[in-house]
Formats: structure tokens, C-alpha cells, sequence
């Protein structure tokens, strides 16, 4: 079957871009000689998360406890659920536990440890957490300076149900950097947080063998991850335009795509009118800061080249209006009504969120496989 | 079950303020003197599609082809689908006619009717047509002074394959106004420009029994809708902070929030964290071009009740970073960490596309029943 047969819109997954970006990013964990965690997050496809684990140790990272069962459904059990924990999830996790998987929690409060405790006593099971780190200000984490980390430390290690394995940070801030430059300032903020708030922790006298990192930006450009056990990192398999735009990917590795019809013209305002609205593009809107906006996304030809200047001016739910911006764009012959083209996404794990499966090609237009994929929690 | 017990995140939808919405509109059609042919694009479930046609003709609009046969296996056979049309949808709707659905397309180009006659003919079957107007300049279709519009109608007329049934158009810019009286203005450009563009096909000696306008804000103030056969509209079903924003409803009229729960605190930023980010609420920042921006949404408490002035200010995959605006919030103690909050969404459609059910409660906290949702194409 040919791409050009496929119902739009749809989801197109460039198997030989994807394995290139795989490679590059295991040669750069060896360089660095650190185990690659993967994140199932991005993908949420068991094929495509078996390619990132190759010659790692084994483990994944999951942002839902449906990733978790879906992935301990084929075997990976090493599992890190890398979102603060609540206690209505505690049930299902005592789940997984008994099914076989050892899921490490992560969390920055006292209160959680109390509750994550409690439910992991009244099942006799021992949860192992990891303390989550704030090494750049995005999000969550407790920073390395709070005594509040040695407090959550101690009482891991001494509470019944609990076993501390470690530290877990995230410079997901690395994601609004402007520069490859500052992206390197920002791995070595985000290794030295985390190697420091494990030395406070040995030097209490507590246990700390995990040291746990990970972006995709900072994973591509850390130059030393020394004290670093591991690297988890998620969008690196796909890339999207907002990586593009940072410099950590060249627009061609972008290895998905959205598949859209043209469904009008509307030649008085210049637009092409597409199928593919915001529920198969995403609002993301992460190039809107960067340097160049892309738009809803870089419109491309069905080989995957870029036509022109073109981008997803606009959308709304099922309709996407593509516009020139400086470059003169084809024509409307080459954009016929009833052609198809190919949209590259600004956020690769938004956009592959609202399809449910991966039509795959490899390098030409032929579709050579289908991918399901696991959404919702 | 109480929602305290559900895990998080999910979608609450709340069936006395979603049956007061309908009860409105409903009251507001029968004024006017016009049918209503509902939207089954926001709920996307068919308990919900049937309150909206209580006292209505039948027919509905869908925006994808899995709607469509979603609805008719429940009986409901005239359906609109208005979204332009492509080829490769084509054998799919053959497919949906021969199961008894009369589904009407609509287009707004020669080349449209060409394959659409084509198809048709190949399968033996005659297809309604809807001529797509553009009244506002926002997305697709004709505009009554084009002779386009004549020449499609003659060739919806003559060909085999296909008949021409009338005119639709959608104020779709009418979710860009700033007041109810350009939203009425609005709605009178909306009824102008498909009654004018209908006797011009008729003075032209073709049918046009068909004069179809709609959006929610322009159902919702329009005047006097003279000529026009039937209203469509989706969002009044659950109404969401962009319809509050533009003063289309009340804040308390929005029937559908999402259910989140406290994993963090980051009290040097003075935020707090949960697990509703981006994947359960949607990307879309509607209100940022409106006079309150509600960032990724508004929080409330449990029992649906906005909490002093807090919104969720940024969102990451799985997080909600909730912060306060001019007004001092609850505080830390009444936002504990493993407590719920419900957000009530910018775009219901959006994040309603999130989830793939709704919990149903009726005016307290307690899930009276559960809903599914049709997504995907």
C-alpha cells in the first residue's frame, strides 16, 4: 500500500530517520559511557521502545501507569513512573508490583512518603523511590541546597514500605534554551544538580546509587555526565520542529508526520485548506517562541521535503489552513485539491498523542507497517 | 462512587448544567422558529447527540467519518459531514449510504464535484451535496459574490452522481469576537450571506432547500435567522472558558472539568503541581487573545466552585503548574498534596478529545454514570 492511499488524516512514522536518530543517540551514551533509560512516553509503542533499549540496561521511563502495564505486558519490568506520585494511583501500582514489575516512584513532599508508605505497608510490598530534583526552576523537584532533601531522604530510608534508590532530575527548561550553547550550560547544571544532591545524601549516611538525568536536549549536547548512573530522554526517537529549532536535529531527521488532504483552496487569501486540523496536529504551538515559528507545522511534499516557505498557518478542529511566509510557495497546480502532503509536527509526543496508530515507511512511499499505540492512563 | 476515588486525571461532566445548556438552545431554536441539527463533534457520545435532538428533526453534523458511522449504528441516518471533501474518503461514504445513512458533504470547488460525481457513479449511488460558504473570511468555501457559486451548483445540478441540496456556512471567526454585538453582527452576516448566496442559486433556476448556518456564539445571539432551514452548533453542549470569555455563558454553565490531583508544591514560585498537563487539557490557549487569559484553564474545588483566582499558568506532559493571578489563593493547607481539583477547559472540544469517557455526576460529587467517547478518525 502506498501512503497515498491511506484515509488523511494519519500518522507517518520514517523508520529509517527514527533508527538514525536511535543510533546517534546510543553512540552519544556510549561516548559518555551512561546507560540510556528510554522514555516509553513519546512513542507509547512497544516496537519502537525495544529498538531504543539495544545494548542498554534494560529499563524504561513512563509518564502513565497504562505505559507501565502496557510495557510490563511484554517483558520490560526496570520501570521509572516519572511523575510525582498521588495516592489514588497507589492502588494500581501495588498492581503492577504483584504482576512482576518494579516501579519506581519518584516524589518531593514528606506527605507522600507517609502515604506511599502507608498503601505499600498494608499490601507487604517495598516501593522504591526516587527523590525528584528541581535543577533548573521548570517544574518540580526539591533543589539541592533544601534541607528538605535530606529530610525526605531519611525518612525513605527508615519508613517501612519505602527503599530510597536514589535522585531523579529533568531539565526540562532546556526545552526553551536559544542556543546550543546555553543547551551545554544547561546539561552541566542538570548533572552537577543531581551528582551534588547525591553527595548530600551519602554524606548523611544514606544510600543514593541512582543518579537519574535526562532531556533530549541535554542528553545530544552533555559534554562530561560524570557521577551520572543514567540518562533517560524521550523525543530524541522522533525529533519534531521545536528540536529543529534548537539545534539539537537538522528539519530532515524529523522521522514523523502527519498525512493530509487538500481539501480547498482559498486563492483570494493565498491559503491551502488541509484535513488536518488541530486534532491531528496538536495545538502545540513550541516554535511560536523560538526563532522561526513553524506555525501548526513545515509543510513537506509525500517524499518528506519541505515545499517552499510553507506552514500550518492556522487550525481549527478538523481543518488546517497552510500559508506562505516569504518564499513563494509552489503553486496551486502542485497543491491540487484531493493531494495529499505530509506535515511535520512542532512536538513530536503531542502530535503522535491524538492518532493511535504509526503508518511506517522507510525511506520511499510505501507503508511497510502499522504501529499501534497505547494513549490515555 | 465519589470523585475522590476516580483516578487522576479524568474528564467530570456535569449532566444538570449539560441539560440546562441544551435546555437553552433548545428554547432559543423553537424562538426563532428554526430547527437545530447538533454538532456530535464536542461529546462525541450518543447519549449526549440524543438529549440534543429531543424535539428536533433528527439529523446531525459530524466532523469525521467515525462519527458518522458511530451515530448511524445508533439509528441517527441524516447526517451532515462538514468538513470539505477528499478522495480518499470517498469509498468510505459509499460504504455509509449503503448502510442507510444519508450522509450530505459539502465542498466548495469544481474539481470536488468532479471525483465526488465520479465515485458516486462508479457505486450506483447519488450523494447529497451542501455548497460551503464563506461568510466571515476565517477558513473555507465561496462567497455569494463569486461566480463560482453558480458554476458548482449547476454542476451539482447536472451530473449524475450527485444533487445539490443547498448552502452551509459557519461563523467559525465568530469565536475571534470581543462583544455580543459583534457577535450578533456577526450572526447577521452569517444569515445574510447564506440566504443572499441561496436566491442567487435559486434566480439561477437550481434547488437550494437546504440554508444551514451555525457556530455557538451566533446561535446563541442571533436575532432573526429569515430563510435559514436549521442551526448548527456543538460547543453550547458543555459551553467552556472561551464561550464564558466572550460572554456567550456564564463560568457556572461550563458542565465539563477536569479532575486532578495535587502532586507537588513549589512554594518558592508559589505554585502548585498536578497531574493534569497538557495530555489531559488540551494545549489550546483560546483565552489568550480574549480579555482574561485562563491560561490552560481554571481551578476550582471539588464541588465545581472557581478557587479565589487560580489557573493552571503552564502545562507539561503530565503536569499542571497551578499559580494565583492578582487574588491571594486558598493557600498551601487547603491544597494539600494528594487532594483533587477539577479545571474547567478553554476549548471543551479540545480537551474533551483528551479522554476517552466522561464521568457523569449530577450536581454533587458523586459518578452517577459513565459516558464513552468516539475519537479518532
Amino acid at each position: 500500500m502506498d501512503l497515498t492511499e491511506l484515509e488523511t488524516p494519519c500518522l507517518v512514522l520514517d523508520k529509517r530517520k527514527m533508527e538514525k536518530n536511535i543510533a546517534r543517540i546510543h553512540g552519544r551514551m556510549k561516548d559518555l559511557g551512561v546507560n540510556l533509560r528510554p522514555h516509553g512516553k513519546t512513542a507509547k509503542n512497544i516496537d519502537a521502545v525495544n529498538l531504543t533499549l539495544a545494548g542498554q540496561s534494560g529499563g524504561i521511563t513512563v509518564s502513565t501507569l497504562k505505559e507501565a502495564e502496557y510495557y510490563l505486558g511484554y517483558g520490560i519490568s526496570d520501570i521509572v513512573y516519572a511523575v510525582g506520585i498521588a495516592p489514588v494511583k497507589l492502588e494500581r501500582i501495588a498492581g503492577i508490583m504483584q504482576k512482576g514489575g518494579k516501579i519506581t516512584l519518584i516524589l518531593d513532599s514528606i506527605e507522600q512518603v507517609r502515604f506511599v508508605a502507608a498503601k505499600a505497608q498494608q499490601h507487604g510490598l517495598t516501593i522504591p523511590v526516587l527523590i525528584e530534583l528541581d535543577c533548573d526552576g521548570h517544574r518540580s523537584g526539591v533543589t539541592s541546597d533544601d534541607p528538605l532533601l535530606v529530610d525526605i531522604g531519611r525518612m525513605l530510608d527508615n519508613e517501612k514500605g519505602v527503599s530510597l534508590e536514589g535522585v531523579l532530575t529533568h531539565a526540562g527548561g532546556s526545552y526553551l534554551c536559544r542556543s546550543v550553547e546555553e543547551i551545554c550550560i544547561m546539561a552541566e547544571e542538570e548533572r552537577s544538580a543531581a551528582v551534588k544532591s547525591a553527595e548530600i545524601l551519602r554524606a548523611n549516611g544514606l544510600p543514593c546509587p541512582v543518579v537519574s538525568v535526562g532531556s533530549t536536549p541535554t542528553a545530544n549536547f552533555a559534554e562530561n555526565l560524570g557521577g551520572v548512573t543514567e540518562v533517560r530522554a524521550g523525543v530524541f526517537i522522533f525529533y519534531d520542529l521545536v528540536m529543529a529549532g534548537l539545534g539539537v536535529c537538522a528539519e530532515s531527521d524529523i522521522a514523523l508526520s502527519v498525512l493530509a488532504s487538500i481539501i480547498g483552496h482559498q486563492k483570494r487569501k493565498g491559503w491551502v485548506i488541509t484535513d488536518a486540523g488541530w486534532m491531528a496536529l496538536s495545538r502545540d504551538r513550541g516554535t511560536a517562541s523560538q526563532t522561526v515559528d513553524q506555525g501548526y507545522g513545515r509543510v513537506c511534499d509525500m517524499e518528506g521535503n519541505p515545499l517552499a516557505d510553507l506552514i500550518v498557518s492556522g487550525t481549527n478542529q478538523e481543518h488546517g489552513m497552510i500559508a506562505e511566509r516569504a518564499e513563494k510557495g509552489p503553486g496551486w497546480e502542485q497543491l491540487g485539491i484531493g493531494n495529499a502532503l505530509r506535515i511535520l509536527p512542532n512536538h513530536a509526543c503531542a502530535t503522535a498523542a491524538k492518532h493511535d496508530r504509526y503508518y511506517l515507511i522507510d525511506g520511499t512511499t510505501e507503508v511497510i507497517d502499522i504501529w499501534h499505540r497505547i494513549n490515555g492512563w
